[in-house]
């Protein structure tokens, strides 16, 4: 019998924002049980109303993708089957168009080891997420090459150079989900009122803390504070696999100071969201989906584009609040104190 | 005004589970928008009923860890203040001590880049996850270093070398959160019956994919299918702070062949979990945790390890089913589609 | 004034090789102070020569890599420069093909973080390693590029996506130097006889050493015993930039039991080397790439692959024999004291 | 028959060092093919002898590590072994002191996937680099381990968690080697005069090259230019294993403007070398560790500190000088040229 789990939700903002896939002042939705993530997201949103433009977000590339798995009986049949599979891009995309209406074929990349042939396929997958579209497309493009390759033997359906919800570099350096920038620059008295620190203190932290701790901590390809608390919460909230903060944690955050006005930054290379399938027919989800702008009659993949947009502006409005709040000596643990004291009041 | 997204919940097993945390056959709660979640984890489930003493759980270590930064004028200033730091450790644990009922420092490690201190505090925090109390110590901490050592400045609170909610290596390498091996042998007929595949298929599936094709995928300390998806599950149902399943998915599935038979293993370095604080007192969460077992009245931390034990247990159940899912061709698709169509229905 | 360090050198084998770059039996050069790594390399070429075809060595791919920095005001302006750059490419060719007889540019990727934008500019570059063509096939695009966006300014003209000696995923992922695998699949009775040791055990070792042992240390791209011993001995008597052995260092043993035959690989992404150029005409150099027969009149780049073949043959015989000590206890701690005794001797 | 293969090499500087391991000014040896070296690290040793106490060297910590694998039946009795084993400690230690004159144990640290239990050993070892005395020392640590472990089976004697040449988090986070950190704060006018650039353009460089760029790369513990260029010289031409560049080349360039003067760190975590051992008695290695005042009668473990602090200092210079010259458009490429043709001259 399905039972329910009630996430604690609420809405946040508005957060101001522009650029290529959303315009205008939203609020957002946060499901959490971290109640401190909504005032301090909160805080994010009104400096973001104090600037002209607010977040200034840029989706940068959108696709998804799954790796397959063969075993040649040498690297020099796995090269020619490569080869060979290269130059049938064309006969793979028309299988895949034959197969969904939304799913198109974009590359097909090898990657040898060995006797072992990994496939990476992208995809660009409309308004949804893809993960079951790319794997049927990936069932049937696997079926194609083995009929075609009979020297090749079936590996697995899933070859983890896709790769899905773990830690990687490929994904990052391949394109998984829409890849999105978000920024603003904020004047210095904004700074100063809202943030209570100073466009400098707020670079050095970034360095010292995201950039050189994160090196020293052994990360991979991850430089933030807190990203994957602003996924999770906004990916429960609009019915996402959350498993894939994983990957999407994986981002960069980078600051400059202009003068005494701060450039702060976010880049997410692997938001894995869509705006239908799995989990977005609850009410719930459907509510929020449209209350974000999000399920409006639009070119497929448009509305999955805007609200990858709207979660990164998020995301940087809780990422500069927390990292404003560790300039200062002993407010962070202050605030959570507080806060913690309020929501359950 | 708070509002609730409930996330789709469903009691799956019973698990059999034995080892030093947890003994018996227990149903496990997973709260997940993604419904062939269940049937694939009670798969693993039934597997591990067919076994004398199930799966077998150890739990290796329990801690929690928070990293304070630090800045010197230079290396060599900052080395006498890790070593000065290190021979105050007694008055350290005292702080600690005064302070809560829980937490107990239990180690202090110094890293060192050009002229910034990194000091990583390691501690036990009883059945709390310990995000919270770690860093209420760390704010008291680093207060008294500052204090003690005139010539530091105050860097953060956090340096990012705990690290929270961020792949890393140090998290497994130096530990955080509850490390936990589960672990089951299962007979051939089993694996047959069951799993539709043989030993052989399992073990070769996990190198290919699970080894090999992370390690090409620049994975870092991860080597597994999809541990995120159970730990998201899990998390949401208990209450837990869910974007710890970043480093959680952290982890490492090893299979070999005994004659026929299989073993079949999976290692979780860093379970970040607890049965109070945060979100543990909502209705729901509260009585998914009565039912687990992991709220009676024993030693502080007991509960906490129990639950571990317990995750861990119902990854390997996922892990399992969804291995010998992709031995198969066209398995894997094929159990998607219905289970969503059945789920839905 | 110039002295000379001399580094002491021997000729093992002879290897006997197949494959699409090289093929017969041929001596190889080790330069190195470890002595103990001559027999061991020997060992590897005395099974070679026991098997039809010998080491089958598949060049897979051949490219060299430099990437820029350049600094736009934002995110969207960065996009903008890329686009319009793609656009460029036969320009860009055209440029760097009027600069240079050998290069030629074949991809430009670009990678935005932030305001920040890196370009990945890969090229062909006949028998050199290339790392000073492409340098200047690099300032030469980067000065094109800031002459046709004038939003940009100049940030660096590597910008470490290259990447250039050190440890990295990009490299691996996206290529740089010749991408090589050597393989060799080994009859019972020659493991049993010359490595004193059975196929299962070599798999076993590889599973739990390199591949696991390997994700343990938290390894990136990584897994093997010792590639950079046999790479900076092969690098150093050809006169290659042996800082190369970073990158080149990261490559993945993968072993298969085939009945009681043993399946042996070593696939390396990044071998980083050439047959002119920068410490090619030193004459000891020179003789050495004329007696490996890569100094013949053959078109662009056959030579250099040719010496990437003979340099992955060696990296297997060294892995292989020393793969082969570790399956037997206390095995290489002997033949190490008996081999330094010998050779100092 | 042993032939040699002569490496260029010249004496550059002399650098101006101070610090906890050397004092004073020291011309250095680099052996290499890449004679634009040798100007590029002299610039730095130029700026160098202009500061007060020159380049600061601190050297931070001093360990050799293997890791030996066992074998044990599941999780259970591995982490009882590891409890064993650490109660036998004293034990252990005896048992290395029996064997060595110089090796001592410091430390046994657990590591257990599924039922593989890996034990990371720590030792000082004098003045020797120490790859054979530990690989000695693990060879009677692990058949002690086996005897008073009767379920475990050998599994290897270096289970890759040593890790040795090999890119790795393990290393830089648990130590392996000398652990150095080499600073200078370098004022404005030299900065200007000398490196024809400002502080602010080497902090904005070091930011988006050497922290983000290699973040992008997907690197491990490494952000930098070209540490390896000056570690491969320094090595050869002092009788190293150069071949520990690999892990030696895992490390961070930091840099402050402090007003408008230069502080520029090197951290070298892994700096694995020795002076005495393999390759350490051949004449002109010999020679050169005896001008670098390397070969004086002191305590075990001074001469090597020495060496590895005027290895760092090395680094630091060509490190800045590379830096210097990437601020400026065109600079690397036309100095590569000149040096070139020069050098050759």
């Amino acid at each position: 019998m399905t039972e329910e789990t009630p996430i604690p939700t609420r809405w946040v903002g508005p957060i101001r924002v522009s650029g290529n896939a959303v315009e205008g002042e939203h609020q957002v939705p946060l499901a959490t049980y971290e109640s401190p993530l909504w005032p301090s997201v909160g805080r994010g949103a009104r400096v973001s109303r104090q600037v002209e433009g607010g977040i200034q977000v840029t989706v940068v590339d959108d696709r998804m993708a799954r790796s397959v798995l063969l075993v040649a009986p040498d690297a020099a049949t796995a090269v020619a089957a490569a080869h060979a599979t290269a130059e049938r891009l064309a006969d793979l995309q028309a299988l895949v168009a034959a197969q969904s209406r939304f799913a198109k074929l974009i590359e097909v990349r090898p990657e040898i080891i060995g006797n072992l042939l990994y496939l990476r396929l992208a995809f660009t997958t409309g308004d949804a997420s893809g993960h079951n579209m790319v794997t049927a497309a990936a069932d049937a493009i696997l079926a194609d090459v083995l009929a075609h390759q009979p020297d090749l033997e079936y590996g697995s359906v899933s070859g983890n150079l896709c790769t899905d919800k773990k830690t990687s570099a490929v994904n990052g350096l391949l394109g998984r989900g829409k890849n999105v920038v978000a920024e603003i620059v904020i004047p210095a008295d904004v700074v100063a009122k809202q943030l209570r620190t100073t466009a400098q203190r707020i670079v050095d932290l970034n360095a010292r803390k995201n950039l050189l701790g994160g090196i020293a901590a052994g990360s991979l390809r991850t430089a933030n504070a807190h990203y994957a608390n602003m996924l999770l919460a906004f990916y429960l909230a609009t019915g996402q696999d959350a498993a894939n903060i994983v990957e999407g944690s994986q981002g960069i955050t980078w600051a400059e100071a202009r003068g005494q006005d701060l450039y702060f930054s976010c880049t997410l290379p692997n938001l894995i969201v869509g705006t239908v399938g799995n989990g977005k027919n609850l009410p719930v989800v459907e509510a929020a989906l449209e209350r974000l702008g999000c399920r409006e009659d639009r070119a497929p993949g448009v509305n999955a584009r805007r609200l990858a947009a709207l979660i990164a502006a998020s995301v940087l409005c809780g990422e500069l609040s927390l990292l404003a709040a560790q300039t200062n000596p002993g407010e962070l643990m202050a605030a959570h104190v507080r806060l913690e004291r309020r929501n359950q009041a």
